[in-house]
């Protein structure tokens, strides 16, 4: 039975110093106190720490007319940099991060969503690495590691991609692939994990620690925070919110089974329902997922009838799933997000605010919020980045209370951080 | 923010003691030690406080051919008793508990589901628990507290029925009426609480610590624990899986939305169900679900083909909301409890379980267990007088890990145990 000691309560007081100048930027001593509830003295002895292992560094120092000066701390940047890489059916893409999870350089590479083959979608990973590298202008022995999101279900402790729907993949050894091929430390994990952990970092989770991030895509899912914990389940598939049901013996769905909510939700769906609508319209001509979210978005603006009502019947699938998670889980927050969010928000989100509260019960209802993420860039490029920070954190012996799924611990210090 | 110090971990460790104990019956030190992981010498510190304040009482000594002389260590059973009591819709189930957790005496009073008066329904609770009591052998002045679980949407911090839909109650102060009629402390929760905290003490919770306990009576839900914690939700809604979609545009649930899991698998839905099949089943004429229940088992040991052909639709809805739970929770162990389950589990379960990998993603079906309860008597009675204990051990100084909902800790010491 895994039992907390008092040495695991340092490191979570020495992980949320981090986590507040990560969410707080440069702060001094006092801003961190009171943002952690730790108390001043604890603080400034853990401050020292850091600041002796060179994690930290003085940013600024403001002089008011009276007393002491202000010194203003902040996370040196230049100890590392880290791959954040969102790998999905139709795309990769990787941003190159300092360890302030301040973005540096991206690069985005296309894949077709026809191709299965191993070989092809590593490829696409490393030609993308690569030119997310040079954009930013990173030297190799500078990067601390990759964390590389994979569509499916995804076993981050053994490194394996465990199941791709949409590839007819089944336990690839992912992580050994890329770290070959990268040459460098990789870890891997699934995309709703990855975009709770933005969240839970960057965005609504500053305000709350128990939330839902519902990501729209080819494929549908919810990363869960319950108490400032990721929810991942018996085998690290938590979350498949895109395979509960919406309509029992409905649509078919591509995982096997009828009436899913991915059925109506993901692209497919979106497609599925178009064409129901309007079997010829020219959107369901586009031969890529991409290309034809894009000009849904485009025909929308321009009153497309056709689209108007592909969006009135979305948001009121959109509605019922999450009045089921919300029912479910009695979760206050939901934020959406994923490619489909971002070309359709404006139209889907007033539509499913209106819709909401016929599909939730009164006692969930109070409070409830549904936005658009406002976590800047790929939510889960930098989710995956946050969890590869946090794995080099526990290297640096700071235990993560939020998300740690009991992973090897392979990250090396990176040659420039140790000089 | 809470935050956790060394006095909440060593009342964790307090706290596992007894729980132990609860679970193993009469143990040595080295037993508990081994059960919790704590060291030998921990559990000889913590009994030896037990023991001094009356909590613990040493049960047998046993003399090996060598050695000292072993004690077994119980709890002290006449340190007070509990009540735990299970409000439904169509009856009120009262249970005396001594402190150990053992019943001594239950009585049981009808209610007619169509009456919603407050009088009506707080005069059952009093009959109920007046009678559980004569029935015991109880002194007033050994009561500790009742448990009381009341039907829909309860704030036990508040102590009160937010939401009542089978009686259309609303803010209802439920723990204040019933302190006054009882006169002794009430604690108020929800039966999918209460079911759930039996299963984590009593049930498949001695061998994992997450699970879903799903409730099929009158009303339908879960009771979700996720690593050993009760999931409550923003405001204790959390388990609302009976009003999660199973058909959307569906079926007219009482909730008020169309669709609901509830109104397939709850005894009304069953009821419409059946009414689909055959109208003029004789089943349908019993004026009290109740009834329905029991001629539905009664018919279907005769095999009466319209109750058999229910069963098949019941046991398809059923697989197709277990495996929305499962999928989205990733949740390897689920229970069946509440009296639909008792009546008609040997029809539905294995049913169930041969549908069950049709509705299931292949990363959720390792180890994936679909078992009735094995929790013994009337599990939302044991579970409310769990919560019960575990106030009064919270009085004590005894932090439960598991279930605390931030509740008022009123619950006195009685007479009995102080002397």
């Amino acid at each position: 039975m895994p039992r907390q000691t008092s040495r695991d309560l340092r490191n979570e007081s020495r992980f949320e110093v981090l986590h507040a100048l990560f969410s707080l930027g440069p702060s001094t001593r006092q801003e961190i106190a009171k943002h952690t509830g730790l108390s001043t003295a604890t603080v400034a002895t853990l401050v020292t720490q850091f600041l002796a292992e060179g994690v930290l560094r003085i940013a600024t120092v403001e002089q008011n007319t009276v007393g002491r000066p202000y010194e203003r701390l902040s996370i040196d940047p230049d100890r590392g940099r880290i791959l954040g890489i969102d790998v999905a059916e139709t795309y990769v893409d990787a941003t190159v991060y300092d360890v302030t999870l301040g973005p540096l350089g991206q690069s985005e590479v296309a894949l077709d969503e026809h191709e299965n083959d191993q070989a092809y979608v590593v490829g696409g990973i490393v030609r993308a690495v690569e030119a997310a590298v040079a954009a930013s202008g990173t030297r190799r022995d500078q990067i601390i590691g990759a964390g590389v999101s994979m569509p499916g279900q995804v076993r981050p402790d053994a490194g394996v991609s465990v199941f791709a729907p949409n590839w007819d993949w089944h336990d690839v050894k992912i992580e050994e692939l890329l770290e070959e091929r990268l040459s460098m430390p990789v870890y891997v994990d699934n995309p709703l994990k990855a975009v709770a952990l933005s969240e839970m970092w960057f965005g609504v989770g500053r305000e709350t620690k128990t939330m839902a991030v519902v990501n729209l895509g080819t494929g549908v899912g919810a990363g869960i925070a319950i108490d400032g914990s990721l929810l991942r389940g018996a085998a690290n598939n938590a979350g498949e919110w895109g395979h509960t049901l919406l309509q029992l013996d409905g649509r078919q769905c591509r995982c096997g089974r009828r009436g899913c909510v991915e059925a109506y939700l993901g692209v497919h769906g979106l497609e599925m329902s178009l064409a129901e609508i309007d079997p010829d319209h020219p959107a369901l001509r586009q031969p890529l997922q991409r290309g034809f979210v894009d000009a849904v978005a485009e025909g929308l603006a321009a009153d497309d009838p056709a689209l108007l009502e592909l969006a009135r019947r979305t948001s009121h699938y959109l509605a019922a799933g999450l009045g089921d998670l919300i029912n479910l889980l009695n979760i206050s927050h939901v934020t959406l997000t994923g490619w489909t969010t971002e070309a359709l928000a404006e139209w889907l989100l007033p539509a499913v605010r209106a819709e909401l509260p016929e599909h939730v019960l009164p006692g969930s209802q109070p409070g409830l919020t549904v936005e658009a993420s406002r976590v800047p860039g790929n939510a889960v490029a930098l989710g995956m980045a946050t969890f590869t920070l946090e794995q080099f954190l526990g290297a640096l012996g700071l235990a993560s209370p939020a998300s740690a799924p009991g992973t090897r611990r392979r990250l090396r210090t990176p040659a420039s951080a140790k000089s």
